[in-house]
């Protein structure tokens, strides 16, 4: 049995308030948060919480892990020559070592900056994605994001064997689902095949759904309706449903997401970067939707910063709606936390509360952009940047401790990344 | 004579490209910028630039730099609300002492993010952050904002004492402006006033300008006209100007702007947090306006962090246009660095070239964010955060050298702003 104090703290409560208590962890769950005093003695680990703000651990609720690897190497780009000249190319020679090597660096950029689960989406060898899960500590929902059109029997089947072997595993830290990539890669009949295989097995559903408005209008001429609409045909959204991006809905489509209680990850930073539209999320969050936010892969974004997010999610929502109430700093706090979670198909997972898995980031307040500290809430999500993460906990362990690693090997880590980066492009 | 030497460093240049060269800064300037190999003999101060990415020092063309000391005090409502009931009742209390504990926590984030110069606007005691800008190294450019309508003529007056002190002074990194705060709070008559007290002087102006709907049609009922044509008539802006905000502008006043070779300083952060609008930047670059970047008060941002703003401005404008190229990662950069430098009448400042000013900011890049390194404008835009600012020089001094700050005590700063912010509010 681990038994773990953080003393003195000011964290933020499901409420959305602030509060200062001590809290334990023993093993996997929070067991007590309360202003009560305790005896030290009777912990393993005690951490001085005095100055610090704890918070759920951040949930990034789409990611492409390994796309690390892609950071910095084409940016600047229309959507279509960024994909089809520089991204498709420079993926298909990627390798299972590079799969690897980018899903290591984002296991380390995402603990730095207080991530502690992670949707990750991506090609082959995802098996090295779960394994990177196991050994960093982290949180993981996987899938193969499967392009059904070339092949897609065969990728199909690495998704089956990648819940065969991975879903439940690493204590319980790995979901896998299954990750049909698109409908624009994914015509309605293959999709009806996804529909089969996940059923049996019970699996969930994580797909892109309605990023622009050319993967709208495209759907329209192929199929004669929207995509959320050609999609729900097939079954797939009756087997719970993580939707990427949802930046273009029509009425009828939020009627299908409430109903088919599918639940939206919404990546501002990717949105905006590529141009693709501002996603109706205070919309969707009055309709009682479940909202989530990610990063999208580093290539669109280009970081796994979930803090950077939060702020994105809460200043563009005012903006574009005109109004300053929008979305307030602790909603945007819980979109990239407890509601994050939700989206993912974490249970008891998000909130610092009794009996909840025990997921928490400590961000030290010293710093001047802390200061004065009337409202952590407000600093952490309109001032601070992540660099003020400082200790990280999933599942009851501590992966950072005063920003020192605990499970994995930094500095190797960078020297394969390294390598692998130069020897897939020939740059740097 | 004051020798300093960057060796082996990349460099963000004039034309936005990124090359390796030793950079030589002799007194107050850029001497040499070269990849020829140099005798570090010759220099007092050798900085090992290998891993660095050298660009010119950010320019924060907009800030009330003393409302550090209301940061986190009131957020999330609407803007009426928070002003009135807020923000006006709060600074009504502060006092001279407020106003330096206030700007000396500014030029500590300031330095720490790597800003190098800021163009200030506050209530009274503006001596006070002049005497900041003396000490710090930084480079201001400050005005007093001045209320019209309760004793204006006393406000203004103060205005011509600051100039008179404090114009050119500090070797020449003070510019003092005069600062008619906007239309809403300056009718026309008393901006005919403050135009004739700046003309006597040659100063320049720095005002606030359609930020708000409501700005705009209050403006027309009051004047039948919109707030461009209204203090265009004034004779304003024939002094040069620096105009924050221009969210909200016509085609006509975008003539004015043109033909007035007004300077824009666009606060993509403020703007959206207070949903005041978009700007109509990508339009106004395409017009030849100048635009610099500003991050507003710390009271509506929440921070001072240029980098934040200059990565904002890059993401913002794709989205609200759906272009994304609407603003490359070079352009931000430029908007936060050169352009700003002009925004704000600085003259042979915002670029690392021969013959300009010494005004520069070394990021660190060894970070996993910025991994792999195939574009150091791309990383530092889209990726990095400003904890990787290490080394900051203006005008040839060294201000913060690896994080550690040459010119003020951080600790005895903190300890008076925490003192200051405590008595102001009765909070904390």
């Amino acid at each position: 049995m681990s038994k773990i104090l953080i003393s003195n703290v000011k964290y933020f409560k499901p409420s959305g308030e602030v509060e200062t208590a001590n809290i334990s962890i023993q093993n996997d769950k929070f067991e007590k948060i309360s202003a009560e005093p305790v005896d030290k003695k009777n912990f393993d680990t005690v951490i001085d919480g005095c100055g610090k703000f704890a918070v759920p651990g951040f949930v990034n609720a789409h990611t492409h892990a390994s796309m690390t690897l892609l950071r910095s190497y084409s940016d600047d780009k229309s959507l279509m020559d960024w994909l089809q000249k520089d991204i498709w190319p420079i993926e298909e020679k990627m390798r299972r070592k590079d799969i690897r090597a980018g899903a290591e660096l984002a296991a380390i950029e995402m603990i730095k900056s207080g991530t502690t689960a992670f949707a990750d989406m991506y090609g082959p060898s995802m098996e090295e994605v779960a394994q990177v899960v196991e050994t960093s500590g982290l949180r993981g929902v996987l899938c193969r994001g499967i392009i059904g059109f070339a092949n897609g029997d065969e990728k199909l089947a690495t998704n089956v064997e990648l819940y065969k072997n991975w879903h439940g595993k690493a204590d319980g830290r790995i979901t896998v689902m299954f990750g049909p990539h698109a409908i624009y890669t994914c015509p309605p009949e293959f999709l009806k095949k996804v529909y089969a295989e996940a059923e049996k097995l019970g699996a969930e559903i994580h797909i892109h759904m309605n990023e622009t408005q050319t993967e709208i209008s495209d759907c329209i001429k192929n199929y004669g309706k929207r995509p959320f609409e050609v999609v729900a045909e097939t079954g797939l959204f009756d087997l719970g449903t993580l939707a990427a991006h949802c930046v273009w809905l029509s009425d009828s489509e939020i009627e299908i997401i409430k109903s088919k209680k599918i639940r939206v990850a919404h990546n501002p930073g990717s949105n905006m970067k590529l141009a693709s539209g501002i996603a109706p999320v205070p919309k969707l969050l009055q309709e009682n939707i479940c909202v989530g936010l990610g990063t999208d892969g580093a290539s669109s974004n280009n970081n796994l910063d979930m803090l950077e997010e939060i702020k994105l999610a809460a200043l563009l929502h005012k903006v574009d709606t005109l109004n300053p109430l929008a979305i307030p700093a602790a909603e945007a706090l819980k979109l990239g936390t407890e509601y994050g979670a939700k989206a993912v198909g974490l249970k008891n997972t998000g909130k610092i509360e009794v009996g909840y898995k025990a997921d928490l980031t400590l961000f030290d307040m010293q710093g001047v952009e802390w200061q004065p500290n009337y409202n952590p809430v407000s600093l952490l999500v309109y001032s601070a940047n992540s660099a003020s993460a400082e200790t990280v906990i999933v599942d009851g362990k501590i992966l950072m401790q005063n920003r020192e690693l605990k499970t994995l090997d930094e500095e190797k880590i960078l020297a394969d990344f390294k390598a692998c980066a130069n020897q897939l492009t020939g740059k740097e």
